[in-house]
């Protein structure tokens, strides 16, 4: 049996004020072509379908037309978990009738004990899904006072292994944080000080575990306790990140293999880095021009609308930064006082000779230190 | 085969503020009782289940109780059309696999050339969807240059009845406002300006027309061209409605009977109209204390906080309404002047006597004059 494990979608999120939807719908349907490549049997989704509770309704289109594409035209089964972005209780509208036709949302958590389960004609899959829960949720539904992520989703642990039945394979979906994994800058925290880091230790008894919430695909402890990763790269931190979808394949014996398949956006997500005239330069022979792209400007002097000229080449110029500036403002105490002193002058200089194209004379140069020490003067004096 | 119409469930309304949740909650219930009093095959609810395009949570919730309660535990198919006020691509999530379960969300105006169809061991029945729509989307999908709804809908018909198919039966099921129905406060115009009505003429042809949009139950220009009216009463001014549902009985022959069961809020929407002691002498025999009220006050007198007065009998005491003062303020003209300025003094009478017991002397009557006429002086000279 091939079960496909994807999670941290995030349809409708925003990047930089500016729509993602339109990659996240080209690979949802890379998605549906590796379901039609590999002759996967059933899609996993470990939470953080939506970005956000109440999504825009052309994020609510994307997955409607996937969940149109693969359990309907296709009749593959999707198991799917709310994860800490999505709106648990709107996630879960008519999730008794979907789950007839081959849908199964899971956002409410007593459902985790009864496990979804997946069948072809050799193999039997428990799937138990733990949709996002804090550890007020599971004190409210055990009566239980855990105070941590872990205690909390120990005791769920606990439940299934409970429930669990010798004969049939079990996997379990959970979108949580694994302590000593990796994080990205796109994740939002899980709680606020810490307390939401969960031992892989509890997942090591089972066939696999299918986890989301980091956003860069890895395992954790044992190679079958794994993220997928999300759909994309969602921040500039990042770029060397490698996305995909892991593809598992399961018989009654137990887990045989895993798969990464790459995600091919069409547009990357990249940081380039140089001096605006040499970035400017590789732009020309770049094939990649609509790519999301962060410079980093490595000139020591002032430039006019930088943004505006390395547009030009790279329309989706999203972040701009200046590796100098940044040096300057991370410089501490007396040092970088005269260091942006000495700044003030110098930065007149870069900005006249960019807006007239040659430098000052040395009289300028005179009256401008002049004007500079006398408002230096005034300063000190009010 | 019987077919309850419905519509116009409004799911997360509020009245006044106050959430009507629970009140719909008890009477998608008494809907649920009524499918199984009479054995209801079918569901049709015609537009408008939502009463805002991001319903609440909890209206979800409601929503998709119903729709377990009904399609899930009971096997009974669900017809349904987005009104005006639903979101059509919100409530339109996975319809295609919902439709595989027995619930139809036709939100998508070309799915209405495509009938459901409801079938028992004798008869047919072609139900035509026309989920609501304004003549652009209309002109959008047919390439035409509609300029008002009615010109729009009857295309629509047009094309339902070139696909009609002469050995089953027909019901049309539309979100409409129909010419020369009556409406009540509680409708949003389809429309700015009065383009938005429709002739009952076209649906004559069909076996029944299922409306929705008008929040009176009623029929117009046929028996069988029909709303069912709103859930529950959403104005005032719908005080004096009946609240109910539509049952239908057809077989292969037509149309047999139209039943309207009525529908028993746990609070009913009531006015009341007397002197302020009258309404609390009243009230301390009311067994329906905490139904919503609009009281109006016939008191000519100023009365000190007679919300509150109420409010300690009728908690639920939504609007106060004082007659003699809106028969003042309706007063046009030079009366209306003189009647306002006699009311000044009266007015502080009333006030005095009400908080201190007792009237004014005569003294106090004549130094009070003397105020007013005072600073009817300097009004006038200023």
């Amino acid at each position: 049996m091939k079960i496909l494990h994807t999670s941290d979608w995030h349809l409708g999120r925003l990047f930089h004020q500016q729509s993602l939807l339109e990659q996240q719908q080209t690979l949802l349907q890379q998605l549906v072509d590796v379901i039609d490549e590999h002759a996967v049997d059933a899609v996993i989704i470990a939470g953080d379908i939506y970005d956000r509770s109440v999504p825009p309704s052309a994020a609510v289109k994307a997955f409607s037309d996937f969940v149109d594409q693969v359990a309907v035209q296709r009749q593959r089964p999707i198991v799917a978990i709310s994860g800490n972005h999505d709106g648990a209780e709107r996630l879960g509208f008519a999730t008794n009738l979907l789950k007839q036709a081959k849908l199964h949302l899971i956002t409410d958590l007593p459902e985790c004990t009864e496990p979804v389960v997946l069948r072809d004609s050799e193999t039997e899959v428990n799937v138990w899904c733990v949709p996002f829960h804090d550890p007020l949720q599971v004190n409210h539904w055990l009566n239980s006072e855990c105070k941590d992520f872990n205690t909390a989703h120990q005791l769920i642990v606990d439940r299934i292994n409970a429930e669990r039945n010798g004969a049939r394979r079990n996997i379990i979906v959970s979108h949580c944080y694994l302590d000593g994994a990796s994080e990205s800058e796109s994740e939002r925290p899980l709680s606020i000080g810490g307390a939401d880091r969960v031992d892989w230790q509890m997942f090591a008894d089972f066939d696999y575990a299918a986890l989301g919430h980091l956003h860069q695909p890895q395992y954790k402890g044992l190679e079958h306790i794994r993220y997928s990763g999300s759909l994309m790269k969602y921040s500039f931190s990042e770029a060397n990140q490698r996305k995909s979808v892991t593809l598992l394949d399961i018989d009654n014996t137990g887990l045989k293999h895993i798969t990464q398949i790459a995600l091919k956006p069409d547009q990357d997500m990249r940081v380039i880095k140089g001096q605006l005239t040499e970035l400017i330069e590789q732009a020309k022979n770049d094939p990649h021009c609509s790519d999301f792209i962060q410079a980093i400007l490595t000139d020591k002097q002032a430039i006019l609308h930088p943004m505006a000229k390395l547009r030009a080449y790279y329309p989706n110029l999203m972040q701009l930064r200046k590796e100098q500036l940044e040096q300057n403002n991370a410089a501490p105490g007396a040092h970088a006082q005269e260091h942006l002193k000495k700044a003030d002058s110098e930065l007149i200089q870069d900005f006249f000779s960019e807006v007239h194209g040659e430098p000052l004379t040395d009289d300028q140069k005179t009256a401008i230190a002049q004007v500079i020490q006398r408002i230096e003067q005034e300063e000190s004096e009010s």
